[in-house]
């Protein structure tokens, strides 16, 4: 699996996608196991496969009846959609790999996305901003202000395309021709949902990105929404929450970045408002409060943390460790490939304070560069930025 | 000092508190250690004591000049208005001494009171509630709805009579017949600043207490504004600000807060609005960021830390260890009355995680039961609560 997809790999990982629904752990670790065609093979005919569950098998077998993975490769090509799998130059590899667990769903096998740009690009320097559907005119202001400062800053705007705060963030984004959005779908990349987004779907898809880990005219469902928030978190450096009642599903994707350990941003708003009792839950949260946020200044002190990121625009593909600061470097340079380190350890291997190395590591893990093991710290084949090192998309680190 | 003022020295305490400008720690340290009487009698002619500036001294004898304590003394029972001295019965003792430090003004020497409540009683629980005299009509609301609900708990507003956030705090608590409110003033407790006050401040003064440090008939001035706000930080068990533009003077109240280890709290509002810039801002703090508070409870949880306080109404006076719960008192009954203790070390003696010790402490110190020292921790006084024990208001315990 460390090497391009073969055509035979590329048609099992889009049968897979068909016939399962997104976010199983053990279909995710089969696949990294035993290679997607052998999996694809075995659920189709509803065989034992790792630990796939016979009721996932089962239904996986009733779904393949009669379907064949070349159908939905000419549809795409005729619709003018790809599917991206992890062994593809543009898969975001840092972003969307890691460790299935239980709280968080599996990695997806595959992206389906409309639009031009480069999906590892267009996520290199993105902000997630998500919020309630029946948003008011305070929050549908503040999230398309937001979006178009984010965009003339060189940020992606991602949402999930749905009314209210999601339609002002990508309309707010696409105000600004400086950056692409991306909306990730709870559905088929060509599914108009909600039916009222139709122009609005096509117009991210001309400028931005319109991406799904579900197959063609797949319809959306309540679970699929829930599974679909982790790619909104994952995609992003960090997610915004603009509005949201208490128990609003929109919360639902701050959960999600919490577990992936990305950075997690609320903005205040009347407290009178009952759409602003969740962003005022997030900023009180007792464990991980998330960052109150009032102004483009103050994400880009989030998200902008490594190195100069904030300042400069992004010129074509950018290698993971450029536009580091010296501080940054010192910490890179000081952790392990292989066992982790404890802050501690780093922390006099780099000669900088235990304080430092507690701010630079989670930026650096939202980035992909280092990941957490069970002793502390270590650095990924990305943050290690060996040239001509193979990720492995379906697999931890060396 | 550590019985009630004799005549003479609150004659002196008075006569100090008019050639004296509130929050000088030489001054306070002087009294400390020679009582009023010595000072006044120093101070009035310019001549040398303890550390008082020759400066202080001169402009004190100056103000001196054909001036008579008792002139006051029989205009304050002509208007209806006391003189409180830290000697006094009523004299909230814990709330009002702290160690003089720089950075923050020494405690006062005495309270002009006008209103019927003994004073201790009125603090004994009460909020401040602060912000911006350019108030909108969202601050407004949110202070006058948080002072009435927080009246209605048995909880005693306490802000400085200004217009604004002050105005709607007071008129909020008045509307609650429950619980008193306290203006606390930087000028004479009988002049009518602003003058459009008059008769809210007089309403104020019926039911709740009008108070300050100044002699009647003193305006107010810049300077005075700031010492006064120390004194709305002190007496409560905790500080909300509802509004504020960055830069607000309202803030110095917050900081004031924090220096004297109270709780601080800010009201969000929208993004959009520059009065509710200084309060996110407060919620953003790299340091110590403010609580974020929504609703009358949430106060509660801050405030109402120290046993059932914020679910039982205070029903007369209560001793200082009333109401406390056991994990409270494991931690008080582990702290010594002389040398200080470490955190860890109060956690094993107590038999209770260095997390619960860390939670219990600041509202303790809040509360006026402990204290810090240069190695850690130890009851006050107060804190021991020994029946009988003097309560030095003068020095610290012993």
């Amino acid at each position: 699996m460390s090497r391009a997809a073969t055509a035979e790999e590329r048609r099992a990982l889009v049968g897979l996608s068909r016939v399962v629904e997104p976010g199983s752990r053990a279909v995710v670790l089969a696949v990294a196991d035993r290679g997607p065609v052998a999996v694809w093979e075995a659920l189709r005919h509803g065989r034992p496969c790792g630990g796939v569950s016979p009721g996932l098998r089962a239904g996986a077998a009733l779904r393949a009846e009669g379907y064949d993975p070349d159908h939905d490769l000419v549809r795409m090509t005729r619709s003018g959609l790809r599917f991206v799998t992890p062994q593809d130059d543009e898969w975001p590899t840092a972003r969307l790999w890691w460790t299935p667990e239980p709280g968080l769903e599996a990695p997806p096998l595959g992206l389906y996305v409309r639009g031009a740009h480069r999906l590892d690009e267009a996520v290199a320097r993105s902000v997630a901003v998500v919020g309630a559907r029946a948003a008011t005119a305070y929050g549908t202001y503040v999230a398309g202000q937001l979006s178009t400062e984010l965009s003339d800053r060189g940020f992606t705007v991602i949402s999930g395309g749905a009314y209210g705060i999601d339609a002002a963030a990508h309309r707010g984004a696409l105000a600004s021709s400086r950056s692409p959005t991306i909306a990730v779908l709870a559905c088929g990349v060509d599914v108009a949902y909600p039916r009222g987004h139709d122009r609005l779907l096509g117009q991210i898809a001309q400028t931005g990105l319109v991406a799904s880990e579900l197959a063609p005219g797949t319809s959306p469902t309540r679970g699929r929404f829930l599974v679909r928030n982790r790619l909104i978190a994952a995609l992003s450096l960090g997610t915004i929450v603009v509005e949201a009642a208490r128990r609003s599903g929109s919360l639902a994707t701050l959960s999600r970045a919490r577990l992936l350990h990305r950075p997690v941003m609320a903005v205040p708003g009347p407290v009178t408002s009952a759409l602003s009792a969740g962003c005022h839950d997030q900023l009180r949260s007792p464990d991980d409060p998330a960052i109150c946020v009032t102004r483009v200044e103050e994400v880009l002190d989030v998200v902008g943390a490594l190195g100069d990121d904030a300042a400069a625009p992004l010129r074509g593909p950018v290698g993971p460790r450029d536009g580091l600061t010296d501080t940054v470097r010192l910490v890179l340079d000081a952790l392990p490939v292989r066992t982790g380190l404890g802050e501690a350890s780093i922390a006099r291997a780099a000669g900088v304070s235990s304080l430092v190395v507690q701010q630079v590591l989670p930026p650096l893990l939202a980035h992909g560069l280092v990941e957490r093991t069970q002793d502390g710290w270590r650095l990924t084949t990305l943050g290690a930025g060996r040239p001509g090192t193979e990720l492995r998309a379906h697999g931890p680190s060396p």
